[in-house]
């Protein structure tokens, strides 16, 4: 019988405790496998399962264990794995019926590195196709469903890696982050999601480098776990044209260390102007007012951004477009959201692409001006709490209609335009006993910021372990 | 009477006097004021002389010598600001009749910083119209002649930076690089310019700073001159998104040592397939071999960027057309090189962005592979001796005939597309006496790498003074 406890274990107690020899790899994983079996059923959010191979690697970690080896810093650390991140002789189907049988050569870089640190691959996540939605459902494996409640989406794009770790299914998840896709599912599931700045975690493969509007990164249960696997897959490499440096950097302490007394907080309940739910506000401001205990200052500011909504659009269908051009030939056997994606693109002109980065440019500046008064800004990550997995995307926020399917994501794609690092971080329970996220941004290429406001958020505003049904 | 000998000092000789006040920055000012009347006439390198500013500013700097205060790196060096970069109080006409009577309100963030420095801002340096161009002439000022040969091209678009220096107008000059603004004229008029990696020395302002296809950099008589200045103007401004740290590097250290024994050195004539001056191929070969006298291994390679001729024009549209969204109804009141850049970039489809994009990846990729097997890469910059003044272009290169007038600067501008640092030094005169310059590429963020070879290339290459002529 497998040992459930071990799948409710923080990622850096895992790896110290494999570290030490307390704790065998194979037994964590096979913990973490019977969480598969008993969850996944209902959840979906692992859709191919790596059984053999992860206890292979653990068997592996043991070997070098009891010859007394170094280990990683993820020993014996089951990860989920974004099935748009490739894993070398693991199929990898990016959610879409066109790759449904792909099996790749190679690892995508997170991967090779979480593996070099001696994480345990124990799974690929759900995804939308190609990651291009908010809700984690593609044509391949369907819907990925909300821990809390099953009933209701997971969010997306790194809808399965948020459910899987809410479940114990593994300890940490790779995940990428072009609108709010590390973020958003955070948000729904009551997990961290860090969106890094561009570089920071590179990229490879990607099909434009250059564009940093779509980035990998870490998520997991707690901010010190996410912190952990930062410091596992960060660093720079020749594939990846941003720089950011990592050499002295200590994300674990940062996530582990007191917030700075007299740090400067910003609160703004709507950057993007698109409506926030009143009580998801109402958990957002008080979680944010409740620094003021730890020592921080806290404001409300009006910080409007909404300038973003038009901008993200334009720049996010260039970028569609751009990493597309081997599918236009294949539109119509893609689903709604990629087509449709492709189709906006290839409608915009020259001149809306430059708008668009005319509009990020302005945005620049206001983060510059806010960053001069602030060390830190708060605002809402998801404007609604989790809707049912049926729809696609929510159609009114606090009763106001939607434009389209991608406004409700305005409050973290609009934060994308900005580049700077962002986290989605639990901030308590709704009403209806659902978790809300709230995004912690820091300046830029100051990550051990965010964590530590993070870190300072789950001690003021403590998450309740998720009531699992089985 | 002034002292024109005080104008063939290097920079680091003037800011090292100056600061042991064994020369007064009035003198150092006067001199180079001189050397402007007397050349400028025939060479139009400054269009706006800063004669009362200029020696205000040097008096100010006497007055705080005079008080034992504590002077910056560029102390009383005078330096010509390129006149698309703005300066405070100073016409500013970026070569263009619709700005022919522009007065900025603040300094470009490289002028602030070398102004920071205690450098002496002494004259406004020619451009073609916004800098596009690769001879530089415009509609208000005409055209910048080339000082080894009044009746030839000095290049572009920093053609007036270049000129003037080698006249001994100014000591060092700010210039900026898209397609090889820094590098092209530094060639034609044998100066040392550095592309340096975007993010290094901030772009502010910045129309579009998410692109790094255009940057800003310094040009200099001799690369240490070079390194000086880049220690002066570069480091992170959180108005600019790319980030290359500047802690602990020591730029005039890099180009003041010896050249690592054992550096591998490829040398390749033709990176752009265009085609090359046999003459201009052979100062280069001759100049790259004699590396080897320093411990250099020295190989001719083969590399491809051709695909980068197409990928830059089309990635240079969307960047024109994101800067220029407010010259759209004044199109025609532009120059044929804007103009034509803008009706261009107009009349492509996102999906020629895209396959812009696409190239610039492939050719990221050739580049991390080269620099598995080579530390430095050098190549022809110019792939003609420099041409008539009264041409926009030259027509044929080695006689084979050019499809646009852009083609011949394709050595420089397939570079650009690889963000990586890369500099024009001269390597030797033609049989017609005129300097050629040979590119040095260097790693990722590796400025020290380049200004090294660029230095080793000036000793075993060294460049004659110029015979002006007045």
């Amino acid at each position: 019988m497998s040992d459930l406890s071990l799948t409710r274990l923080p990622a850096l107690e895992i790896s110290r405790r494999v570290a030490a020899r307390e704790i065998a790899p194979t037994a964590v994983v096979q913990a973490h496998l019977a969480a598969i079996a008993l969850h996944n059923p209902k959840l979906n959010a692992v859709v191919t399962a790596m059984t053999d191979d992860a206890l292979a690697q653990a068997q592996a970690l043991e070997a070098r264990l009891a010859q007394g080896a170094p280990v990683g810093l993820l020993a014996g650390v089951p990860v989920g794995i974004k099935d748009t991140h490739p894993t070398k002789g693991v199929r990898t189907t990016y959610g879409s019926p066109l790759m449904k049988d792909h099996v790749p050569d190679d690892d995508a870089l997170i991967v090779e590195r979480a593996r070099a640190a001696d994480a345990i691959l124990i799974g690929k996540t759900n995804v939308p196709e190609f990651a291009y939605g908010a809700n984690t459902v593609n044509a391949v494996f369907g819907a990925t469903r909300n821990p809390w409640n099953t009933a209701l989406s997971a969010a997306g794009s790194t809808g399965g890696g948020a459910a899987g770790l809410v479940a114990g299914m593994f300890a940490l998840a790779t995940g990428s982050d072009l609108g709010g896709s590390l973020r958003l599912p955070a948000a729904f599931c009551g997990t961290v999601g860090l969106r890094p700045s561009a570089g920071l975690v590179p990229m490879v493969p990607n099909a434009q480098p250059w564009n940093p509007l779509s980035v990998d990164g870490p998520m997991a249960r707690r901010t010190a776990d996410l912190a952990l696997m930062l410091q596992a897959v960060a660093g720079p490499d020749p594939r990846e044209p941003h720089l950011v440096p990592v050499a002295g950097r200590d994300f674990v302490a940062a996530a582990t260390g007191a917030v700075r007394q007299g740090l400067r907080v910003a609160y703004c309940p709507d950057i993007a102007r698109i409506g926030v739910d009143p009580e998801v506000e109402r958990v957002c401001r008080e979680a944010a007012l409740r620094l003021r205990d730890l020592g921080c200052v806290v404001e409300e500011i009006d910080l409007d951004l909404s300038i973003g909504r038009k901008a993200f659009a334009q720049l996010r269908g260039q970028f569609v477009l751009n990493g597309g051009l081997d599918m236009l030939d294949k539109v119509d056997r893609l689903g709604a959201n990629y087509a449709g994606n492709l189709r906006f693109a290839l409608a915009q002109s020259p001149r809306d692409v430059a708008l668009g980065e005319r509009g990020r440019t302005e945005i620049l500046m206001r983060m510059v001006a806010l960053f001069e008064r602030y060390d830190r800004l708060l605002t809402p990550c998801a404007p609604v709490p989790p809707f049912p997995v049926e729809q696609n995307y929510p159609e009114t926020i606090a009763g106001r209609k939607m434009e389209s399917y991608i406004d409700w994501a305005a409050p973290t794609f609009c934060l994308s335009l900005t580049g700077l690092p962002v986290a989605s971080v639990p901030a308590g329970l709704d009403r209806s006993g659902l978790p809300v996220g709230l995004q912690v941004v820091g300046p830029r290429w100051n990550e051990e910021g965010v964590l530590a406001l993070c870190a300072a958020i789950e001690r003021v505003a403590p998450l309740p372990e998720p009531p699992l049904s089985v």
